[in-house]
C-alpha cells in the first residue's frame, strides 16, 4: 500500500541479504518511509523466486523486489547491503562482496575483535580474520565517529545493546566497580529468530519464563568486550538471559555495586545522554518498561538505590528488534551515508 | 524524544479531549510526526495538571503540551479537535464547544442516525438532536465526500469498521442477500478502554476466549445502520463478538449468503477499493491475520467459498486502535483540513 | 515427586505410543493419579533412551518408565495402549499390535468410517480397512455402549468434539436444520502439536489472531460423519478455525436456524446431557469461556437466541488436550476395563 | 460436576474468608477433591448472596455452599478457617473468630514478627499484637514442626516463598554470604489479585515487561526476616519484582556470593530437601521453568555457577497461587490436622 521510496538521485540503493527473518523484516518495515535509502535487493535463499508479501504479508504491497538468491544478486546497482545471515555463514558471503559496497553487518560474526575469543566461543576459526579487524563495533552512541568512516559495521547484539548503553559510561567514569556487574535480562521470544524450534513454539514459551544459556550465552564476552574497552582492563559479568512470553523487547535489570548513589549514576548518564536522539534517562522514581519502547529505537534507563548499602540497580529497556537489531543497523548506516542519524527512525512506540 | 510538529503557519491546531485513554494515546502516537496537524490542547479531567509522560510514558518526551480541564481550554487557539470522550457524557461537551471547531468524536454519542434507535440502545434520550442529525457518519472509504465538508464527523466503531467495510460494497451490488449476515467478531483487549474494570484484567483475560454481548452489543445497530443504507431497505444481522488474549487488532469472519461465488464477491471487492491506500483485497488463498496490520490504518480483506452450497465466508482485519479508531479519525480529519488522507497514517504495520 | 500408581493386582497396565508430544505428556499428567491404570511403556522414536523427565520436565519424579523405540516394546506385559502417534503412520503400527491390546488411538487414522472419504482427504488409501471397520468412533456420551465393548476406539479430534457435542442431539431431535450449520471455532496452539514449525512459534502466532483451513480442514468430514449419522442424511457444514494467541482450550461458536428457540434448545441440551458427568449446559445468559475448563475434561454449552429470527448461537469451550484429546481418551478407556468413567479426571479446572 | 467431599465424620470443617478473590477460587479448586477437609463456609462482603460459580464459573457445580457475609458466619459449624481477606482488615477479623477455630491467613497480617517492622512497612500500628506474638510464619519446610501443633499459621507471601527456600539452608550451613544477596523475581499477574487495577489491566501488561516496587516492596522485609532467623543475624537483602505478561508463575533469580561452587550448593540443597515432597532440586545443567510448576505445589531449584569467580546463581520456580499461596496454606493445614502433607495437592503440574 505504500510504495517504498524510488532510487532517485539523492538515494542510496541498499540490498538486505536475509531479508525472510525477523531482522529482515524489521529493517523492510523502517526502511518502507526512509528518505535517503531505497531498496535494490532482497535475498533470501530457500525463497527465493516468491515477492515478499509471500513471506511478510504485512510488507506486502509496499513496492519491495521480490526474493533472490545471493549468486543472483546484481552488486553493481547498490551502494551498500543489510547483512541478516546466520552467525558463521556470514562471514564468507561479506568476504565476497565488492569493495565498493558498504556493509552494515546484524550477524555475531564481527562483533568479537579477538579472534581467540571468537574461535572460544564459536567453536572454530574464525573464516576472515582481515575483515573482523577492519569491523567498527556499532553501537552508535559509543562509537559514533568510527562508524562515520566505516566501511564494515558490525551491529551489536541485542542483549549487549541494552547492557552496554547503561554501564559503558558509568565505567569510563569510574563510577561503578567493574568486578561486580549482574545483568539478569528478559527477552521477547522473537529474539530466537524466525527458524522453526521446538523450544520457540507457543505452546512451550507461553505462560511462562525460564533462564537459559546461563553463564555460557554468546553474548557475554560481547558485553565484556565492551566493558573492557570502557574501563580499560578486562571485565568478567555475570550475564543471565530469560525468554518471556511476549513478541519483542528486552528489559536489562542491571546491579552494580557504586558509592555514588542513584543520583549520581542517574546525573552521569543523564549527562553522557543528553544530546541523544534515542537514549532517555529516567528521573528517579520512573521504571522503565519494554511496552514503552515497542517499535521504536529508543533506549529507556532507570537508576535505582538498592537496598544494600553501596549498591545500585541500573534498568534498561529496548526493543530487541529495533534498537537491538534493526533500528541500530540503520542509525549505523544513515552515519555511514552522512544522513540525519534519526531518518527513517523518527517513529514513536507502540503502546498498548 | 522526538518533538512534535510545532505550529507553523501551514499546520491547523488540534486538540485531544480525553487524551488519556487508550484512543487518545493512540492519536498522540500518530500525531507525532503529522506534517499538517499541530497539538495544542489535551485535556483528561482526573489527571488534570499532569503531564502527558505520566499518563503515556511512551510519549514522554514528544513535546507535546501538559493535560488540562476541559473547562481551562482556550478553544480559540484551536481549529479542530479530536473527541475522546466516555459515551454519554460527549454530547453535551460537543454541543458547548465553539463553531469554529471542526470536531471528530471518536465516541458512539453521534454514530446513530435515528434518535429511537440511539435512546433503545443507550437507555436514555439523545441530548443533542440536531447535532446528531449534522453528524456525518465517518467510515472514509464509504463516506469520503461527505467528510470532507463536515464539522462533525462521528467516527465508526471498531466492529463496525471492520463489518461494513467487506459487507457494504457487496450489498451495494446486490452480491450477497442482506438477511442472513453472520459476523464472528474476535478483538484485542484494548477495544475495552483503560477504565479499570474486573473483566479486562490481565488474569481474566490471559491464556482464554468468550463471547460477550451476544445479540446484545451496541454496535450492531451500527453496523445495522451501515448496511441498511447500502441495501436500501432494513438489515438485521447475527453480531458475535469474542474478546481475545492480545492487546490489539480486530478479525471479523463473516458467513454470508450469495450465488456469487468467492470469486466473484472478491472481484467486486477488488474492484470497488483498488484505489484506496488503506484497504487491501487478498488473492485467492490468502487469509488475513490481525497482526499484519498491526499498529497501521490497514484494512486487510479475504474471501472463500464455503462448503456449504450458495454460502461465503469474508474475512476483515484491522488494527481496533488504528482504523478502528484513531487512525481513521486522523483519516477523517485530514479529509476535512484538505490534506491528503494518508498524512500521518504512512506506517507500515509492527510485526512481530 | 507424585509416583505414579504401581501396577498392583487391580490396575490395567497400559502403554503410551509416541510420549513426547503434548496428547502425550498431558495422557501423563492425568495419569499419575489415575486408580486403574499403571504405565508400563513409553515409546519416543526420537527420544529413545531417555528419561520422561528430559521431554517433559514438569513430569520428572513422577515415577514414570523411561521412553523406547516401538520395536523394543513388551507387549505381553501390556493390556492396553494409547496410541499418540501422527496420522498416517499409526494405522500400521495399531495393525500390527497383538490382539489382546485394547486400543485408544489420538490419531486421526480411524476416526473416518468411510474409506473413500478418507482417501479423499488424506490423499491415500487407507492402509488397514478392516481396522478401520472394526473402530468405534468414541465421542464418549454420543457412543458409551459401543466404546464400552470395543477393541479399538478412534478418539474424536477436538474441534469434531467441540461441535459435535451441542449439536448432534438437536439434529437427533429434529430441533436444527441440518443444512445451514456455520462453525466458526477458536484454538490454542498446542492443537497444532509439539513438531518445530514456524507457523507454530510464538513470534508468530503472539498478539494476533487469523482463521487457516478454510473450508479445507480435516476435522470438517469428522464432524460431518457424526452429524449425519445424528440426522440420518448426509450433513455438509462450514468449519472455519482460527488459530489464537493461548496455549490451550477451544470455543466453538456455532450459527443455527431452528424454529425451537434459544429456550427449547437449551432445555433440550439439558435433558440430553443432565446425567453427564463432564458435560454442563450452561443457564440462560451465561456464556462459556476457556478458561473456565482449562485443564479439565468438562465442555460447558451456553444457547443463545440470534437477532435474527429463525436463527440461534450454540457456544461450547473445551480444553482441547484434555476433552478434546487425553482427557476423553481415558474416559473411554475407563469405561473400556469397566472402570467409573471419571477416573482420574476428577481434577476442577484451572482459573487463572 | 465434581461434587465436593461432604462433612463425614472424619473430615474437618473448613471455611473460606474472602473467597471471591484469586487465592480463595485456587482455595477451592484443590479443596473440591480433598479428602479431609470439606468446606462448610465461604464469604464474600460484595459478593454476599451469590452462587460460587457467579464469582468463578470455573467452580459451578463442585457443590460449593454459597456466598455470605462475615457476620452471618455460622462459627460454631466450623473446625478452621484459611483467611483471605485483604491486608489491614485481616487482623481484626482474626481477632474477633471464636477460639476453637485454627487459622491460616494469607494476607501479610501476621508474617512480620517484629510489629515496629509492620508499622514501618504498612503506615500503622498492628491492631492485634497478641496474636502477631503467637503467629507461626509457616513456610512448611522450615518450620513443619510449630506449622502442627500451631493454632494461628501466617502463610508466607508468593515472593517470600520462592526466594527463602533455596537461600535459607544455603544459610543456615554458612554455605553462602549474607551480605550480598540479589534476587531478580518474575511473577504472572494474578499475584496483584482480582481487584479492578489500571495497572493490572490486560492491555497494560500484554506484550510487555517491567520491574516495580524496587527496593520498596513489602516483600522485603518477610524476606529478609526469614534469612536473619537463618543466619542468626540481620540480613538486608536486593529484592527486585517483576510483572510479567503471564497469568501464574513466578521464577526467583538469586545472585549469591559462595565460594562453595554450585556443586556444593546443589548438593547442600539436595540433601536439605531430600524427603520434601514439594521441593526438588534440579541435576546440573537444569534450569527451573514456572512452566514446568504450573497448578502444582511444587517448587523447583537449580544451582549454576557464576561467569564471576566467587559467584553463585540460585533459581527457583513456583506457581505464585499454590505453593506461593493456597497450595502452601492447604499444606499447612494439613499439619494443623494431622493429615499426610499432601493430601488435596497431588496434582501434576499443567503443562502446556
Amino acid at each position: 500500500m505504500s510504495p517504498s521510496s524510488s532510487g532517485t538521485g539523492n538515494t542510496a540503493r541498499v540490498g538486505v541479504l536475509g531479508a525472510s527473518g525477523y531482522t529482515g523484516g524489521e529493517l523492510l518495515r523502517l526502511l518502507a518511509h526512509h528518505d535517503g535509502f531505497s531498496v535494490g535487493l532482497l535475498t533470501a535463499e530457500r525463497r527465493a523466486g516468491q515477492s515478499l508479501g509471500a513471506v511478510f504479508p504485512h510488507l506486502d504491497g509496499a513496492g519491495y523486489p521480490d526474493l533472490v538468491k545471493i549468486e543472483d544478486a546484481a552488486w553493481d546497482a547498490l551502494d551498500a547491503v543489510f547483512c541478516c545471515l546466520p552467525h558463521g555463514t556470514t562471514q564468507e558471503v561479506i568476504a565476497a562482496l565488492p569493495e565498493h559496497l558498504k556493509v552494515v553487518d546484524l550477524s555475531a560474526d564481527f562483533r568479537l575483535a579477538d579472534p581467540e575469543v571468537y574461535a572460544a566461543w564459536y567453536g572454530r576459526a574464525h573464516g576472515a580474520v582481515a575483515l573482523q579487524a577492519e569491523a567498527v563495533y556499532g553501537l552508535t552512541e559509543l562509537a559514533r565517529e568510527e562508524v562515520r568512516s566505516a566501511r564494515l559495521v558490525a551491529n551489536p547484539g541485542c542483549y549487549p545493546t541494552s547492557a552496554q548503553l547503561p554501564l559503558a559510561p558509568l565505567l569510563e567514569d569510574g563510577l561503578i566497580e567493574s568486578d561486580d556487574i549482574i545483568i539478569d535480562a528478559k527477552s521477547g521470544v522473537s529474539g530466537a529468530g524466525r527458524e522453526a524450534k521446538q523450544a520457540s513454539l507457543f505452546a512451550e514459551v507461553g505462560e511462562g519464563v525460564h533462564a537459559y544459556g546461563i553463564a555460557a550465552h554468546r553474548h557475554a564476552p560481547e558485553i565484556e568486550q565492551g566493558l573492557s574497552a570502557a574501563t580499560g582492563a578486562p571485565v568478567r559479568v555475570n550475564f543471565t538471559p530469560h525468554l518471556m512470553p511476549m513478541n519483542r523487547g528486552i528489559l536489562a535489570t542491571i546491579y552494580v555495586r557504586s558509592r555514588a548513589g542513584a543520583d549520581g549514576l542517574r546525573e552521569a548518564l543523564a549527562r553522557r545522554y543528553a544530546d541523544e536522539p534515542f537514549v532517555r534517562v529516567l528521573p528517579a522514581g520512573m521504571a522503565p518498561a519494554t511496552r514503552h519502547v515497542r517499535g521504536s529505537n529508543h533506549c529507556l534507563i532507570g537508576v535505582f538505590d538498592d537496598r544494600i548499602e553501596g549498591r545500585a540497580i541500573l534498568i534498561s529497556a529496548i526493543d530487541n528488534l529495533v534498537k537491538g537489531a534493526s533500528g541500530q543497523a540503520i542509525q549505523n548506516m544513515n552515519l555511514m551515508h552522512a544522513l540525519p542519524e534519526t531518518t527513517g527512525l523518527e517513529q514513536a512506540p507502540l503502546f498498548p
